[in-house]
């Protein structure tokens, strides 16, 4: 282990005997094949299997947690070369950028960002120097040397890192194209696409009523109909559990659901149409919505999952200036227990269903998530997600859910991430974080080594599996 | 202590100076008297002494934190022999039931559910076996076993269990037969009520008018006005005390308060009489008359409590078929600084009130409850409650609110349970949070021992009697 | 060390290799030169440098966080001596008061003020003895003995605490003629103001409109305008900057903001001045004028500070008894997403303002303040603030916010307090706590060792100097 590698017990307690314990526990887990059930990865690396770009392009420039932080103590977006809407310059020079994050690299102290990107540079690349400003070339050099190598193309990675199964996320617009190329090609990886309707659902989107009407030509529906709308998006989910998806995604503001009868879902869906719907009317489509797709996954099982609560965009001058996803989306506060009321009423008592719920709202986990999830059948709750994967933000999950959802309404682990290079050390922190949290319960005689060892195997490998109906996933 | 017994160090950290000082201080309080001044136990139970039943209907399907995560993972619950409203048949073999709950044992992994129910099994019943399907028939038998036994009946256990003082929850509509005929039998145990007056409050309740109807029968008040009504409330409160009471309970949805003139008042409550009153007008009744009540107490010194934040009987479908109560509560968000406002302004200076407030939004305790507490002589915190009534919900309570608060503005444990025979394992569990939390303090050089030592017991035995003025309870 | 003095270990953890490693970097910070730059100590204290009163008077009157848990549990505020608005005779006795406080010294167990109280008796007075009600006359003594002595003289204690910087908080009406006089005397000692324009903002205030006819008097500027009265708070602002001011404070019952036109704000501020404003045109007002303020920072380089969340007087008793700041302000849900979102789109961006927000809201931590200040380049993070200036309120800042914003977006500590004899003892709290979390990172391998002392060392000293910008504060 070389000097500045990351430290083989890390994220474990100090305390002797839980160090001891989340070794042994880590140790069942450490090599199992990686399930990444929901996720960001571009499909086409994998159907083009070209080699990434150099350092800055890979690991700085598409990193929204990079690019936030950096920005937030006084760098300009333009020096770190992320594009602008309007075509000014930017910086095109990767070295300079790279430097730009070396020299900052004290502001990610404690972050999980450093976590990753450090075991990402160790043990993808193989880098043994610490990175700051004297080292940035340096490790500058080693990368750009690796990216150019064949055992750093996309699909040597996806075949080092043992990844079992890795859902990707697409409009239902979407051809599927690389999907296809990659089931066609020679190479065996489980590459599946993910159903997220979000811009033929949310009229507020300006291309909503252009997207709907693509739709009807994607499908030959005629979605200028709510029937018809219904009936293509119930097409296109066909088509994407055809093509490997066993999965939905939603992204809302808010976690509102609604059970509209038809007549009413028409008259919103038409006012939408013609322009003539405003936010509240929105918003009841939305979660008028929702409701109308725990129907079809009672239907054609697919796992529905649901990520509410952020204030997307909340800096118009980033926005106007790079576009969204730019590290101003802003977590609120969220209700869950009168917002998902009207789904749940309907179909949360349906073994069918497996509603996958999110949450940015932290206080929410013990007050709300777990309530819920520890009571309807359908309901389980989604790993900690975005600002909280993180360690402190993991085992505050696994404090505030265990006592009243238990392990096995939780869904293990998600990576829920664009930068494919770092899937590898987001699943081991997380591994190591749920190590560390049984640990402790077998440190503290709560649980029994032998049931923490089978929990453990279960969060990182068959909890996944079971959840997202991938292969024969049994559990426990 | 047999192998698959709860371990003497269960619950104490594994820091090995932590550990020591938890010992130590678990050592002064764990065979003190257990004083129980809230909760829910049937006084049948103790004044008929009869036999309990089979091992189900003693442990699993009276037990609503059992059955919400049983049911969140697909059984049902009429596999759980719960009985259905309208009769349909359910389960009728306890065996079978028991089965049902070993097979599924892994579902409590770190709950609270799990440790007391393994101390309850090991220390009530002797149980050695660890709980899984495979055990599941000799458990049972054991359990059978014992429930034939003089030793298990329920007086045998409360004497047992070392229990000093026992508060059950009625009605004011309550005859307290139970309680007069525990009183006059030959068994000393010390079992009184608690004025709990939500059905002749609540106009939401479909039968409040004609419970208001039954309390003017009781008490030969004239409940058609709400003069008499109160007239029949401070009656019924007097008859409460005389036999025994030193406490109220008030279960709202919210903890609003209002101060409102009488005439106010007296409109609303006709109003709801006469079936006139909304949902609003029934919050504000239900608002102004805690305040009432705070009044009352001032004068007959009972304690009062407030348990607020419950959406109540959240699945309407688990309503419909098997009635409240069966884990489909679910808890808000619940805001104390603006609701107890009125309430605490017009008698939160009074000596004489106690106001113990509850909460199942942990997001209160150190904004809102810890200062509130630490201001106003009348108010107290109770402890972590329900969903929280964990290791790590109370771990939270303590570090959220001793700062603010201290410990002597927090009223010790209360077990709020209708499982009689689990009485003694939660008491344990809570005083191994306690010690373990003050031995930390100590450990970190915050709290002397020998103050850490007093603490611990003013916690476990002296606190709860001073606040419910039980005995001479004298503290620290 | 005497027996009864705070262990040299204190506040660290009991982890033997976190304590060591704690320990090392406590080492790096312990004698650092104090950065004061937000409290309320009376800058007279330091103009006429006369003895402090008696023992009480020192430490218990003024107090509030002492007041508040000691009325909670049935001390009268007479007995304490706080003086009564109708002139009713209170407790004249200081040895009285004084005893009052031992006799209820467990009240404290577990709470800062215990810390704070216990380090100041022992390090500042030199007391070895615990207090208790058996001690109390013997600890009185010789607390009595010391303030006659001219080492206890404030000037003496400020060098003594190797004070570098003080910052006291003015309204912009006061004429800063202690600072003049510090100033003008031959003692070097750094002591300078800060901008808070509360009462010549808040419409709600009774004497709003004549404080700002006194801003006009003070300035020579047309305050019956709103362009006037906006001439004179730059006016001030000069003037205070000139005296050595480098921050602005605000204390506001929310953090709304609002950015209106001109013309908007000037109707509001007339409105305001004929007596026409109701509670929302005040809200809209200070909301707008926190915009401004910052308008004024980008100019003259003044730090702004936003403190809100507090509802101030919730016990009208004793507001009309005792006035305001005795314990009754009650922290309440703060929205900082949406309510700062007018100021930060408008001066978000800009790298010449510095806006450090406060919360009481712990649930905005992670949920809101860490991401907005891990993205606006203008927003920092305040320390733990009032109610959470404490050990647990310290660590979970750390916790909550460190792995979105960092260390580097949070501006270290302030003591924020008019007890200047406690002020040592304050900060020492906190570089244990900060040194104590550090030691975690570091013994959980997730920062080195040298990363971690050079990060302690900014948080207690360089950092508080750059944000606040006094002298020429490096960092990292």
């Amino acid at each position: 282990m070389p000097e500045a590698g990351p430290h083989p017990d890390r994220l474990f307690p100090s305390d002797p005997l839980q160090r001891r314990l989340a070794r042994e526990l880590y140790g069942h887990v450490r090599d199992l094949p990686l399930i990444c059930p929901h996720g960001h990865v571009d499909p086409a690396l994998m159907a083009h299997n070209k080699p990434f770009g150099n350092p800055a392009e890979l690991l700085v420039v598409p990193d929204h947690y990079v690019l936030r932080m950096l920005y937030s103590r006084g760098v300009a977006l333009e020096d770190l070369g992320v594009p602008s809407r309007d075509g000014a310059p930017v910086e095109g020079d990767p070295r300079a950028i790279w430097r730009r994050l070396a020299e900052h690299w004290h502001l990610f102290r404690g972050t999980p960002s450093r976590l990753w990107l450090e075991q990402e540079l160790h043990e993808v690349f193989g880098v043994t120097t610490r990175l700051s400003a004297a080292t940035a070339d340096e490790v500058y050099d080693q990368l750009e040397d690796c990216l150019g190598r064949d055992a750093f193309l996309p699909r040597a990675l996806f075949d080092r890192f043992n990844i079992e199964f890795l859902a990707t996320t697409e409009s239902p617009l979407d051809s599927l194209e690389h999907h296809r190329a990659i089931r066609d090609s020679d190479w065996a990886g489980n590459v599946v696409t993910t159903f997220r309707p979000d811009d033929v659902v949310d009229m507020e989107r300006h291309d909503w009523a252009s997207a709907v009407g693509r739709l009807g030509e994607v499908t030959g529906c005629d979605t200028a109909t709510y029937g018809g709308y219904l009936d293509a998006l119930r097409s296109r989910r066909a088509f994407f559990a055809s093509n490997g998806a066993t999965a939905t995604d939603h992204g809302h503001p808010t976690a509102a659901t609604l059970d509209l009868d038809g007549a009413d879902a028409a008259r919103l869906f038409e006012a939408g149409l013609r322009g003539r719907a405003d936010a509240a009317a929105a918003e009841r489509f939305r979660a008028h919505m929702l409701t109308e797709f725990a129907r079809m996954s009672c239907e054609d099982g697919l796992v529905m999952q649901l990520h509410p609560g952020s204030l997307r965009d909340h800096n118009p001058r980033v926005l106007a200036r790079f576009g969204p996803d730019m590290g101003a989306d802003i977590p609120m506060p969220t209700d869950y227990v009168r917002a998902l009321r009207p789904l749940l009423n309907r179909f949360g008592n349906e073994p069918r269903l497996t509603l996958v719920v999110f949450t940015l709202d932290e206080s929410a986990y013990a007050r709300e998530l777990a309530p819920l999830a520890g009571h309807y059948p359908a309901m389980v709750l989604g790993p900690a997600w975005w600002f909280h994967d993180s360690p402190e933000g993991m085992r505050r999950f696994r404090e505030l859910t265990t006592e009243t959802a238990g392990f096995y309404n939780t869904v293990g682990f998600n990576d829920d991430t664009r930068a494919f290079p770092s899937i590898a050390a987001r699943h081991d922190v997380a591994r190591r974080v749920d190590c560390a949290f049984l640990a402790r319960l077998v440190a503290e005689h709560r649980l029994p080594l032998e049931e923490a060892a089978e929990t453990a195997v279960d969060l990182a490998y068959r909890l996944p599996k079971r959840t997202y109906r991938i292969g024969d996933g049994t559990v426990a």
